[in-house]
């Protein structure tokens, strides 16, 4: 995986003291790789989104939490703590809504909390060991969720997939393109189409950018094209990821999602979800409990375009995600294994 | 309709004789209408895709040709004949592949060797009228097809339209669009979904801006949530256009319509795809022996955007149109009628 190393979306460099994080918002243009010691930074990198992913927020926020001590000239864990307990709070606020950031932050502090009695030294390998071991454990469950979806798949087929699952989301891996980086690693030679996924484009400026960087065949295509290439059978499988799955099966993710279901199963080709386990909200009954943001209609007319693509006032609907049903999934694969249908036994078990 | 004449795409203006074309490349954002008199400009506007869609160029043709009679400076028949001959010639040079170009065009021709004998005003009043008589027919046929159509649908109505067959496309009307222009008139109160169409775009930038200056309920999609609202229950009907129409049925059209065909059997919506029996080719058998188009990269990388939307180099599949097969068609309706399956029959009938 050394070919990929270049392109992790976050990693911390012990020798300089920095979090290196690829600015994500400059792909595919540019590749610039931002290296942080500043709070205010960090917090501006996670608020602009220079690193996004569920995945990929949480492991920023573990390194975030580390710089604010291993920068602090505080001189025992009393003074430490109440300018770590400001620092959290501060980054926590980047982004409102993304839990994996509190989750990764909350974390951190109860690892400090444990460090009461440490000398700052102590304190500060302790942290680090617990932002790494953030990353690590990710890793590890991408890396489970890729060996667990590469066994539905056989050598050179070819894949389409949706939206950016990949490593710029998480660590290396990620979740729906885990099978695939695993299966190159093992010869498969998977023939990969990514569709471009509007608005915002993540396949095209994400997905194929690190695909084609990590040496995989894949080629870009407009979402209205997946018709195409299934009916012409150059597609074997769909490979997903998710933003939350329902106790039923049913699972939420990026607008369009819903779609590819239907098409693959019009065309017979297994249509798999893949996430970690913590995806799955067993106090969510059906899909029809996960509320779906609604997005500004300027992403749909405006945003990359060099001039407006729609007239001026025009309606415009732009759901931020849809819910494909459990039927039309073929499997969800987690780091713990496959469940199939019916999805609320097979599901629960896995917990 | 008078309401949308301001938009039509091709009209004559006898008082200065002169053709008025609405120059489609600047829409949505600007709304100019070019005043055209000199073969040069008329060759230019055909040529730059300022006038699109088979019928508009067929009737744009027409009238330039018409525009060769009015302001050649010949004295006779026998000196005008060589002279259109020419123009007719290179204004068919305009853009090599419109089959309606070289039809108006052709039939312009047949029009003036019937006007042997007669005077030069005389063969400008007998021009002038073939040139009409194109628009006129043109403009029976779609709302025969609006007609036909309306037949099928029902007041208040949800619909969901892919790419432009509307009246930019052809003269008034348009072909899908028109069962919506002439409910319109009937206060069918229809709300349409119109998908943006990448890479083109047409949904976006032309078919939003016809529906919403004739003041029909319009809603803007990406492509990708053409599923999303199906399954919310917001589309009673899909209506598409076709660029040709196998002996059986099968339907070529701008890609992403099999996509939608195959999302509105899922969700058990008619599918109806329109057109002029012209568009009918009982010569080819099956979609099979229908060529698709693929074009270049860029259209999907790098058209409109203020920068590239994928990495440079990046595979790139990118079709014109897909075929989407008889199965999947609910009906085929046309100006002389609405054919069902088994289409072999049906569509043979309407000839």
């Amino acid at each position: 995986m050394d070919t990929l190393q270049g392109y992790e979306a976050v990693r911390f460099d012990e020798a300089t003291g920095e979090m290196i994080l690829l600015d994500q918002t400059l792909l595919p243009n540019e590749v610039v790789f931002l290296r942080l010691r500043d709070q205010d930074k960090v917090w501006e990198a996670i608020h602009m989104l220079r690193v996004r992913g569920a995945p990929a927020i949480g492991i920023a926020a573990g390194y975030g939490a580390y710089l604010a001590v291993l920068y602090s000239k505080a001189a025992s864990y009393a003074e430490l703590l109440p300018e770590f307990v400001k620092a959290k709070e501060y980054l926590a606020s980047s982004r409102p809504t993304a839990v994996n950031l509190f989750w990764a932050l909350e974390r951190m502090e109860r690892c400090l909390r444990r460090c009461d009695g440490m000398d700052i030294a102590a304190i500060r390998t302790t942290m680090l060991a617990e932002a790494n071991a953030i990353k690590a454990e990710d890793i590890a469950m991408c890396r489970a969720i890729g060996e667990n979806g590469l066994g539905l798949l056989e050598k050179g087929w070819g894949l389409l997939t949706h939206c950016n699952a990949g490593q710029l989301a998480a660590s290396k891996y990620g979740t729906a393109l885990a099978p695939i980086y695993v299966g190159q690693e093992q010869g498969y030679g998977f023939k990969v189409f990514a569709d471009e996924t509007r608005p915002l484009l993540q396949g095209a400026r994400l997905t194929t950018f690190e695909l084609f960087n990590g040496g995989v065949d894949v080629t870009l295509i407009c979402d209205n094209m997946a018709s195409m290439v299934m009916q012409q059978g150059k597609v074997q499988a769909v490979l997903v990821g998710c933003d939350r799955v329902a106790a039923n099966g049913d699972a939420a993710n990026k607008i369009g999602t819903s779609g590819v279901a239907v098409l693959a199963k019009h065309y017979g080709i297994p249509f798999y979800v893949l996430g970690p386990t913590s995806t799955i909200d067993l106090k969510c009954a059906t899909g029809a409990d996960i509320p779906v943001e609604e997005r500004k209609a300027s992403e749909v007319t405006d945003l990359w375009y060099t001039k407006p693509m729609a007239p001026k006032g025009v309606k415009v609907f732009n759901p931020a995600f849809d819910v494909t049903p459990a039927d039309l999934i073929t499997a969800i694969v987690t780091e713990k294994g496959v469940a199939r249908a019916p999805y609320t036994e097979s599901l629960a078990a896995l917990f």
